[in-house]
């Protein structure tokens, strides 16, 4: 199989690597508006050849992979169509897929477009963080269109096991839905929490000193790309803005507590946070 | 110096472990409700002995340390001045500082006290999870009441230096306004995002599978004590419900900027959080 990845940085370098190591392609191109960033793509085995052009780089693919940022997709859709073989599949792992997979249906020449998204991710990004094993235990949303090809969602439900990573069939909806609350959120209170820090840090020059563990890893996803992040926010936007709705709500009712001292109500929603989160982590109790 | 200390759980257990391997301490003695715990706090090497008795534990102590749930030091306090040498220093390990060193100074018998607060911690509770490591080069704030013993404050230094933690002298109201925004801020936004998922997840079977390695340090500290939390919230709240108020604020300032598709300031705003983050942590940008 002839894979392309069009955008070789963390999440399409480590696809790159994930599929040469599973021997899942025999070929794969990288394409990149960079040329050290396809150089250091090849050097670090994530791609066997780089092109700057487009229509060389996807000339005679099997499957398409967009690994870009999420409006970059939108915008790179209506390019690709002319210069797709009309066999290939078309792919993407963009983090949010209502808005790409309605913009795929809406053009005529695509016609074997699934859509997808691995849960993985680091607040890093680029060509040098990537990793063949980080796509590894995930799970990879498929979210195939309306007129779906059955023969494109089976064949990319293997390519997706074979690297280690766990299919799992989903609309487009649920699937935004899900994330919005899973994924985006926990990056809005992330950046919230930063900008908190960060303002009362310009009056307080003890502030980073008292900052520990917990700082440290409820504000990393602030430290995520941001031009990744705000295409996620505007491409989420309905499912996004109902999140921020029930934290508010949330906030609102343990704030109500606290100033009340209503300790009954709020060790109620303490337990409900520690034990939901256990659940929905599927982590042990450790106390 | 004899040292003892009352609470031998993750705080109190490890301070225990430091202060020994360290050779600070010729004897540590603790002082807990449960007899089980002592023993596995003597088995791990947190103390020397155990006592379930309050006044023989403390006896002949250079130094009392009370290392339990905040509002369990100040039912403590007018318990413990009885039978506290006239020489003993007498210190805390509570997250909240105000409470505990007003409580302290209203309190006739007690007159060589200085609080204290290592910013070290997990989600974890207990003697099992205690280690000798945990307050290694963490921030420790010493916070001497306004009646103060220089004496017991330079010993405490030393103390906290010899453990390898970092000791910086600050009132109890920069204290709490400080940790309320690089601490407690973080454990409630931790909490509405458990909520939140919890609260979806009802309706939702996939839900479980969507969460990455984001949603889980975003909700790690919603794991922790609900004691020890619900204790801090209870005791620091006014300036925990300011900060949650700048919360609010910057959370619909997202939103607006998110709902009206301004992307200008939307990516200001998350660039901003970005650097923020980085300068508050000391970290350096990675891209």
């Amino acid at each position: 199989m002839r894979i392309s990845i069009i955008g070789v940085g963390l999440l399409g370098g480590s696809f790159g690597m994930a599929v040469r190591k599973a021997g899942v392609a025999d070929r794969v191109a990288g394409v990149d508006l960079d040329p050290v960033t396809l150089e250091r793509a090849r050097e670090r085995g994530a791609i066997d050849e780089g092109f700057l052009d487009l229509a060389e780089g996807v000339a005679a693919a099997d499957v398409v992979v967009l690994a870009t940022p999420v409006r970059s997709i939108l915008e790179m859709l209506p390019v690709l169509t002319p210069v797709l073989g009309r066999e290939t599949i078309l792919f993407d792992l963009g983090s949010t897929k209502e808005a790409i997979v309605c913009a795929a249906a809406g053009l005529a020449g695509i016609t074997r477009y699934v859509g997808g998204h691995p849960m993985a991710g680091t607040e890093h990004s680029g060509i040098e963080h990537a990793d063949d094993g980080l796509l590894r235990g995930a799970t990879f949303a498929l979210v195939p269109p309306p007129e779906v090809d059955d023969g494109a969602v089976d064949l990319l439900t293997d390519l997706v096991r074979r690297i280690g990573a766990h299919p799992v069939v989903i609309s487009a909806e649920r699937h935004d839905r899900i994330v919005s609350v899973t994924s985006h959120l926990p990056y809005l209170l992330s950046v919230v929490l930063a900008l908190a820090a960060e303002s009362m840090a310009r009056g307080e020059d003890r502030l980073g000193a008292f900052t520990a563990s917990g700082f440290r890893d409820t504000t990393r996803l602030a430290a995520s790309n941001v031009r990744v992040m705000a295409d996620i926010c505007l491409t989420n936007r309905r499912p996004l803005l109902r999140a921020v709705e029930e934290a508010r709500r949330l906030l609102d009712d343990l704030a109500a507590q606290i100033e009340q001292g209503n300790e009954t109500e709020l060790v109620r929603m303490l337990t409900r946070a520690k034990d939901g989160r256990a659940s929905v982590s599927g982590e042990r109790r450790t106390d």
